[in-house]
Parts: structure tokens; C-alpha cells; sequence
């Protein structure tokens, strides 16, 4: 297991007439999450992408528990449970900061595909380099 | 069942650097076909939420088959197979217009609340009164 | 002078917390106006891009007059008065459809570069080809 | 004078099919500045709208230099040179945060209205009494 951790603070843009944060701006905190998670593991997402592969997004889905509000600022912890092969599962859960309250969870599921031909492939080797360690 | 159609165009800044609409974007059609689709049952949201009844999302799931890209547009198909009752579940499938397509598929389930007290209710009278015709 | 006209319909999302369509947005539904323009004028924006030229804006200015909300249609006018040389000023005027009461105005200045250098470039030929007959 | 800084990430979302941040984004991040700005100066903007005060944006203009793109760091200063009367003029500049490069460069005019009645009014005294140390 590899987990990352990211503090976001809600934007004034990201509420809507509800006044708390629009449902779909969670999809976009998992993937700064997924992006922090990334890059801790240490291959930002720049230089995946920079090494010819790309990471589209094969389904979403996301729970949620608590809105939150201009103000807040929220936890994201971003998991990784197994060793990912033709796709990788991330788990997210985000977590109003101050209270501890579970705001969302969510499971992104994505693929790799070579940028240029844009075919599938398995996990790059420069990423899974990196991954091996917490699954053995 | 009740269905209603729309149908949209991609905006530039929906891509991002994949040359793509980014997938968070998905999550805002759905929410265009389900104001388009309540709009067609002859409650608009924004007369809705005048009555003082919201409709926070619970969860949302989201399957990516293809990508769309600037210069497409979608069609989107938004369905209610059931009645609701504490909560409505949405069924969105979008395809390319111009190829049919499925772009992706996706289920959305809603609550209803009061705006003032943010208290959970059962679907509002004046939206049962318009969907119970299309389940009996 | 060339003008193109555009209708859209205010998004839920696009509200912020004041209930009113987020003040960024109109930069976007700008956008929105001059792909619309630049189609009409017979070379759609993607087409363009293939043909290895992008428009990066240069700057923006915008000046809000009324609010609008969930619901709104706005009539999007955009209009260009003079021929592009190493940039285009491109001016837009966004009216509430139903009263026809003015929303914003704005300017946008974009230039024009090739796609693989980044190097800027006048306005490239398939573009002023079209726009000539206009300001002859 | 009273000034404010920010560091920002650009998220992957943010940037279009051209590989860098959507123009329109910077408008958005200089209401990030903006919020930083205020809270600096000891009044969270939640808390001024709990006080019946909305601040709309009445006008902006942004001058774009340098694309920023996945990856960079933004650093956002944020300015007041007068004390604001009916108006409030706030200065943003974007650079680089690695390289030092100005990014971007924009002035945003915003108003007070009173947020039952919408009506304008003058900077709010919660406001004022904070900013007067800073212009005398």
C-alpha cells in the first residue's frame, strides 16, 4: 500500500448557488491527489507524460458524506492498494480538515496508453520501479 | 421511464493537455442533461429550488469508453427508470453525435432536501406530480 | 466587420455561492463566441490547429454590468472591425436574451503562432483569405 | 499600500489542448490572491459575507507575458495602492515562482453591495477600519 497526503483549500469558484463546493470539483481534488501521490512516489506526472505515456481515466466514482464550504480546507489521502498491472485503482477520501469529518470518498480506476499511438499498455516500467518496493 | 435529450458542443477550455475533454467535465454534462431532463418534466431546477426544495448529489459513478475532443458534439441521453422516493437515481448515457459513439455512461443519485433547514425529504409534491404519470 | 451571434444557456456549476454566474465565466463564454465566430467565418478553430496555428490570447479586459443566473440565456455577440494583422482584437457583447439587457462587454487580443515552434507569426493565410472580403 | 502573497499549482485541469493554463483560469486565480489578500488583512471573506457584504467584480483585464503549464508553481502578489471608497481597485501579478518570470499581469475593480438587497454601498466598516493603517 502507498498512500499520499494533500491539503486543498476550497475556492470561492468551486461553490456553487448551494454555496458549498459544486459535486464535480471532488473528481478534480482526486486528481491533484492522484497528481501528489504521483509525484511522492517520484515520477511527477510531467515526466510520465514526458516519457510517452499518458494516464486516461477508465471510471470514476465518488460518495458523498458532507458538503463543504468557501473556507475549508480539505485533507486528501490518496491510496494505492495493489501493485497495478493493465490499470491502476486509486482510492481517495477527503476529509474536512479542521473537523476530521469525511467530506467524500471515491475509486478512479485509469490506464496507460502510449501518448503517440495512443494504444494501451501495461504499468510503464519507470513507474512500477517505483511501486514494487510497497507490494513485495 | 423518462428520458430527455441534449445536446452540447464541447468547449475548448473542457480539453486539457491530452487534447481532450478532461473527464471531470462528464460529470458537468450529466448536470446539464438532468436540468435539461427536469425541465422537460415541466419543473425547471432554478422554479424547483424557489420552492425551497435542493437536490444535493449522494454519488456519482462515471465509464469512460471514448474520448470526445474539441469540434464534437454530444448527445446526451438522461433517464429515470423509477419513481423516486427519498432519492432519484439518473441514468446518463453520451455519445458523439456525429459518430453514435457511446462516450461514456454514467448514474447519478440525488437527495432532496429543504433549503432552509438542510433536512432530508421525500421527492417534493410538485415534481411527484409530474413523474408519477410516466409509472403508472 | 464580421459579427457572429451565439446563444448559451447559464450552466448551473457556473454559479458561485452570490447565486450568479461566476464573473470568470464570461471570459470563457467569450470563447465560446469567437470559436463560434471563426466558424462561421469558414474555418472552424480545430481546423486551424491542424493547420498548425494557435491563437494564444494576449490579454483580456471585461466590464460586468448586470448579474445573470440559473436559467439565463445569454445572446453572445462577437464582432471583429478591423483586419488582423500580427494580432486580432476580437470585441464581444453578452446580453440577457429574454430582457436584452446588457450583461458584460470585453475585448480579447489574441496573436497567432506557429503550433511547433511557439514562434509568433502574422495571420496565417487560410485565416485572411476569408476575412478579407469583409474589410474591403 | 497592502500587499498579499499566494503559491499556487497549476492543476492538470487547468490546461487546455494547447499544453498550458487556460487564459481564463488566470482571472480565477487572482480571486484566489484576492481571498488570500483579504484574510491577510484579517478579514476571511467568509466572514465579510456573514457581515451582509458581497463584493462583484465590476471589471477585469489581464495581460498575459508567459504560458505556464503542468507542474509550474505560481506565485501570486497581490496589491491595494488606495484605500478603497466605493470602489476597490486590487493589482495581481503571476510569475513564475522557479524561474522569476511574470506570468501574467491584471487589475480587478470590485464594488460592495449589501447581499439582501443587492444595493451598492460604501467599503464596509469591518472593512475599513482594517485598511486604514495601511494609507495613512
Amino acid at each position: 500500500m502507498v498512500t499520499s497526503e494533500l491539503d486543498l483549500e476550497v475556492r470561492y469558484y468551486e461553490t456553487d448557488l448551494m454555496g458549498i463546493v459544486h459535486h464535480s470539483n471532488y473528481i478534480r481534488y482526486f486528481e491533484c491527489g492522484r497528481n501528489k501521490w504521483i509525484r511522492d512516489v517520484g515520477l511527477p506526472i510531467e515526466e510520465l507524460e514526458a516519457s510517452g505515456i499518458m494516464m486516461p481515466v477508465s471510471s470514476v466514482e465518488c460518495h458523498y458524506k458532507l458538503p463543504s464550504k468557501m473556507g475549508d480546507v480539505l485533507h486528501i489521502v490518496t491510496t494505492v492498494k495493489e501493485m497495478p498491472m493493465a490499470r491502476i485503482n486509486v482510492y481517495t477520501t477527503i476529509t474536512n480538515k479542521k473537523t476530521g469529518d469525511v467530506v467524500c470518498t471515491g475509486k478512479v480506476v485509469l490506464g496507460f496508453i502510449h501518448s503517440d499511438t495512443r494504444r494501451p499498455t501495461r504499468v510503464p516500467e519507470n513507474l512500477a520501479v517505483r511501486l514494487r518496493p510497497f507490494f513485495e
